[in-house]
């Protein structure tokens, strides 16, 4: 077979996973299938969610609770063409080139379950089953007011109504709901049972990577409100002179942006909660962190260190393009996949970033002070930016973005230093120094 | 705080855990003690193992099965003594800056439990239980005749009767053994359930990072009979003139490595069955593997690059010792640490290998083909070198190695291909082309 440069690990050419959502309403399944196919996508695993409820939604659109009822056969013959209907695209898509697809519906019942696997499987698929169970009724109850309350099932119902159907709907559910293998009969299925939010955790069967992959990520979610603050660091010496990468101590400016950071940090926190620092290894951004609290935690990750430039490193884009003009080309043509001589591509960093990708997920209030092309990949998971997209994007120096994730999307808030700092972004084919982004080119 | 260095990621200055094994004799407890503490001092946590049975036998060396009979007053009297000298010992020992302790004992009750939880939080560290259940009765006597025919407790007797009589032994654990919370008042306890060997795995309110990393560590080890097969790429150009890094083609001889490899290979294994095939990123490695059979799967890595020299890269060592003399003279006095400029240490690439390790421990038969440097670390993993040794481990060109891991450590073979290369291998302080490694030194 010819050999292939493995983004998620280990990835042999015929791995093909469908993850079955399992569990009632309200449940947090949307809220998982999103994020896993965030990870996946930004690690170039060919991913897609299917969600049942839209395709049942081109039917009944604002279906109410009593559709749901077990005992009403129309609502049920239309919710098993629904389940038809996604499944019947998401063969589609595995054909051409999918790997992991996300099947996003209720199955619920033993038979349901049954019926999907047969049809999975019969096609050389993998089947995971990942089922959100909670028995905390606050949690579901929040999770009713947030998500639900803007569901497109109740699209101009008054909330309490609707939550009151929601309910109404779940307790449908509920009345045929079994939980994955709870009779024992369903020891043959590969599945991951995730409790409460992820306080207990039960893994049947998981067989290869991809798979082992996909349920540590699951594991590693937490669905407690906390944000990640991004900063490069303060403007450098090699910043001035357009050199890129190097090893620079803090320029005159950069060292007035560390004095700065302290306010920017508490004015964004708006509280007295200590945040954790990561750096890099390197100089600058270490420089950076030196004057926040002293009861912060920091912690220095080479992983974070600047994309490496290889034979470039040091040299301004003139130099480059003068020295190394096709290359320069090049990197411009796809620049997410353009590796250095000796060095690094955008895609490279990514695969470098993944673990510190699985901590953030894993932790709560992280700062981390790094550099232009690593912030770019950070930014890029959480923003969901195509990889046509993330290596120009524009991250400023002296400004710290604070990223909240929500149910659906993240939240960005910036906040500037004031202090001036020369322009480290470059558009396509410009060799400038100093150049000002395009307008619409903007966080 | 002071910033530092992460080795395995997050790793706040306070967390201390104490992993206590739970299970049956012959579940495999040891093994998975053995192999998480080396996992764990590989990447720089301090680990130590405190195993009950060793302490037990200071007193009691070769007791027969009637000792472990719950109604032995005297025989339970003196386990307990045991158990507590080594709880005692442990505790000291995270005194003087221990991080990780593993409890290896049978801990099958909940009395035990409950005791050993009390005292060992008390003292502010964290507990994880860890219990390997196995119900397949094949799986276990396999156990019994491999490992326990060796076990110190029955030295000098006859193997056909000290498997009975330990057969015997586990019997009277049987008794009085309780499986973590099968009464569901153990809800309260964080622990990792491994049912026959890993098919099932239940997971109970992991909290930090590093509880986390141990889990998923734990999860992924499995005791199927496997080798790991190690090369350099073949002699390159870089080689013959004494030059570090690069991406230099084979030479001549290289290109007859490539040529023969395939051959050394079947010969290694034995058989027809195919193995994987990991490489880096670079020319050498991959021209290496390019006769390799066309169904071996084949995967780049760029994890496998080799260590980054930074601003050294392509240059001699004499070269180095010229223009950096005080850089060179570190590296030969903290190898493991130091960093090249702009470039990498030992301690960086262990880090990035991590990920290789974790999958290494999951696949079965691997070839990988890298570089001299990140041979040296995976090979240190598997052989248990120390960080000062693990730098100046000789690996010959044109060498293939074969990594059998076994109950208690691994088993090395060497296969050479007898085609001429020059020596890579440098002694401390020498800026030699091609020096020969002192005989002591070989694998």
């Amino acid at each position: 077979m010819a050999p292939k440069i493995n983004g998620l690990g280990i990835m042999p050419e015929d791995t093909r996973i469908c993850v079955v959502m399992v569990g009632l309403p309200a449940r947090g399944k949307s809220y998982i299938a999103q994020r896993a196919q965030r990870y996946l996508k930004w690690l170039s695993v060919p991913a897609a969610t299917f969600n049942v409820g839209n395709y049942r939604r081109e039917n009944a659109p604002h279906p109410s609770a009593d559709f749901f009822d077990t005992n009403n056969a129309e609502g049920e013959r239309q919710r098993r063409a629904a389940a038809n209907a996604a499944v019947a695209d998401m063969l589609k898509w595995f054909k051409s080139g999918g790997v992991v697809a996300i099947l996003d519906a209720t199955n619920s019942t033993k038979e349901r379950r049954k019926w999907v696997l047969e049809r999975i499987s019969s096609e050389g698929i993998e089947v995971i089953f990942v089922e959100s169970k909670c028995d905390d009724e606050e949690l579901v109850m929040a999770n009713i007011r947030d998500v639900k309350a803007t569901s497109p099932d109740y699209v101009g119902q008054d909330p309490e109504k609707a939550a009151l159907d929601f309910r109404e709907r779940i307790r449908n559910y509920e009345k045929v709901y079994k939980s994955i293998n709870d009779d024992k009969d369903e020891d043959h299925l590969t599945y991951l049972k995730i409790m409460n939010v992820g306080k207990k955790v039960f893994i049947n069967r998981i067989q290869d990577y991809l798979q082992s992959r996909v349920v540590y990520f699951l594991m590693n979610l937490h669905i407690r409100p906390r944000s990640v603050w991004l900063s490069r660091h303060g403007e450098s010496m090699f910043n001035l002179d357009g050199r890129i990468g190097g090893d620079a101590t803090l320029s005159h400016r950069g060292e007035e942006y560390a004095l700065k950071l302290p306010e920017l940090v508490r004015e964004s926190v708006g509280s007295d909660r200590p945040l954790t620092v990561w750096t890099s290894t390197l100089k600058r951004t270490i420089a950076t962190a030196r004057h926040l609290p002293k009861h912060y935690n920091q912690l220095q990750w080479k992983a974070l260190d600047e994309l490496d430039a290889g034979v470039c490193d040091g040299m301004t884009y003139q130099e480059i393009a003068d020295q190394y003009p096709e290359d320069f080309q090049a990197r411009d043509e796809d620049k997410y996949n353009y590796r250095y001589r000796g060095g690094e591509s955008y895609r490279d960093v990514v695969i470098r970033l993944e673990p510190i990708i699985m901590e953030l997920e894993r932790s709560e209030d992280i700062l981390i002070i790094s550099h232009q092309a690593v912030i770019r990949c950070i930014y890029a998971y959480f923003m969901q930016k195509t990889q046509e997209d993330s290596p120009w994007v524009p991250v400023p120096l002296h400004t710290l973005m604070k990223l909240t994730p929500r149910a659906y999307g993240t939240e960005l808030q910036s906040y500037r230093a004031n202090i001036k700092a020369v322009s480290t972004w470059r558009g396509k084919g410009s060799t400038a120094k100093h150049e000002d982004p395009a307008p619409e080119g903007g966080i």
